[in-house]
């Protein structure tokens, strides 16, 4: 993965010397204390292999700053809404400074991602923004979406795939189909490009849970079990929920056991029993799969598409 | 104002059809609830207006709805840091929901704003946007700004007119330029608009503190000394405090008076003591003789400046 080095470190040299702002210093020093608290840089990755399609990968530097400000934005809400203490093993915006400094320094962050957004060729202005509002309306309703969900007996499979994708997958597709225009694609390609994105997205956010209950604690990063022991309505808990009513199994009595090792451990056998893991597996393959597909609509030589499938199969291989 | 009435009639027809999404409901409920609480309409009134002195002012109806979008989505995330269970003497969203549907539906709101700001023909998109964005910015340094002077011991009367001015008085001027440049005037017409609208929103904005002190208890339509009685740091304590000091007047012990009727009466002796209400008047009157003269830069024939002066001669006068 030379190519996603170099650009991840290229990336990282702009927001080094990213200057959003300096008084007050309370709206403006939080912004750069999530962009400096780093994590895989996903987005701006895509962004920057959009445009690299096409020429330079650093034409889409201005777009790529701004989907990592969007999405650092939307985490320094959503760590406020779910009261959360950490963010990538951090002190979170709201708990170092409060929750009306994170409030206003998030809406602020969004407002810089438009500038940035802008700063690319007015031909292309028009259908870049209405990608980008596109998604972050659709980024906005995943997250209600989803705090709906705690509140509800059921959720089905397929609405719990919505979910994710509007809350992760279609920014993933927005910023390499932006990406894409700015460095000059076509918008039909653009557009398969987008899809490429959001399937990969969304394989990435299923593996995300499964990972959470089969992940290797010495590689994973966070602590395995944890969605298990929030009893946090993820793919597996959903259909490991359907399937255990078919089998007159008390899915209830999972539930309602202590948060601890045992928890965990009896869900992980429980879900090899109603065979989830399988299934998860399954939707994780069914994603990748259908994600480099939509590649094959994307009408440049196939070199050029090197980098996207060297960087699909390397999220599709992770184990963090 | 008969010209006025017909543009609010005109805006609150189409915020009476306005339709921003559905589901979740808990992300789009709260944002027609508060575009229906009514108000004044300042700001899009101004972008019609702004249009208005070209051609049809509903040319710049989208525009309006984004300036009013964006206004009330700051509303939101405001009355959320203040705490404040009114707004318009109705509940306000994040007591009527919930803290989290208020902070995300107003982060939903501001995004609706881009989209609706972003219906322009393509000629004038990037300095609409642009204008947009650094307005919207100065509105989040203008809220931080505010928050850091409820912990500062002295603010000069120059740093709060320029709080004032960012918190409030750019959107007016936003509003109006817009407006202006979606109409089809030119960049130089729209910038003297700017100025036109961001002074009357100052000079609109000193009145707001003098009428908190002197208004007509009949006519203003909030608690006439609610300043006053939570030391709000308005212009006129600001410059209170600091003629008090030169003349050796105990400004500390009126603070510290309890918060009833005796302390307003006190200081709206004290203020004229100090001569700050006839300072006050004659900063009301500065902002409002500098926004007519902004408008001798707008090169079209007086006629077409006219409405905009009776506006400016409304607000003037007003007395709530």
């Amino acid at each position: 993965m030379k190519h996603l080095t170099a650009l991840q470190d290229l990336f990282q040299a702009e927001v080094d010397q990213l200057n959003l702002g300096t008084a007050p210093s309370k709206l403006y020093d939080p912004m750069h204390y999530i962009m400096q608290l780093g994590g895989k840089r996903l987005r701006p990755i895509l962004s920057l292999m959009g445009a690299g399609i096409y020429g330079d990968p650093s034409r889409a530097m201005p777009q790529a700053i701004a989907i990592e400000l969007f999405h650092n934005f939307s985490l320094i809400h959503d760590d406020i809404m779910d009261a959360a203490p950490l963010r990538r093993g951090k002190t979170t915006v709201h708990k170092k400074w409060n929750d009306n400094v994170g409030i206003l320094s998030g809406d602020g962050m969004l407002v810089k991602a438009y500038q940035y957004l802008a700063q690319c060729a007015p031909a292309v202005l028009p259908e870049v923004l209405q990608t980008f509002s596109q998604t972050a309306l659709e980024v906005c309703e995943g997250q209600q979406m989803d705090m709906d969900f705690e509140s509800m007996d059921e959720v089905a499979a397929a609405t719990y795939i919505q979910m994710i994708q509007f809350k992760t997958s279609v920014l993933l597709g927005c910023a390499m189909k932006v990406g894409a225009l700015v460095g000059g694609g076509s918008k039909k390609d653009a557009d398969a490009l987008y899809q490429f994105a959001l399937l990969l997205g969304t394989s990435f956010q299923i593996k995300d849970d499964y990972l959470d209950v089969y992940g290797d604690p010495e590689k994973f990063g966070k602590q395995v079990g944890g969605d298990i022991l929030s009893n946090k309505k993820t793919l597996l808990w959903i259909e490991a929920k359907r399937r255990a009513a078919v089998q007159n199994i008390d899915f209830g009595a999972y539930a309602a056991m202590e948060p601890n090792e045992e928890k965990v451990h009896s869900f992980q056998e429980l879900y090899k029993i109603l065979g989830v893991d399988a299934f998860a597996k399954e939707q994780i393959d069914h994603y990748y799969q259908l994600s480099l597909e939509a590649l094959d609509s994307v009408e440049v030589p196939a070199e050029k598409l090197a980098p996207l499938k060297e960087f699909a199969a390397w999220l599709y291989s992770r184990e963090s």
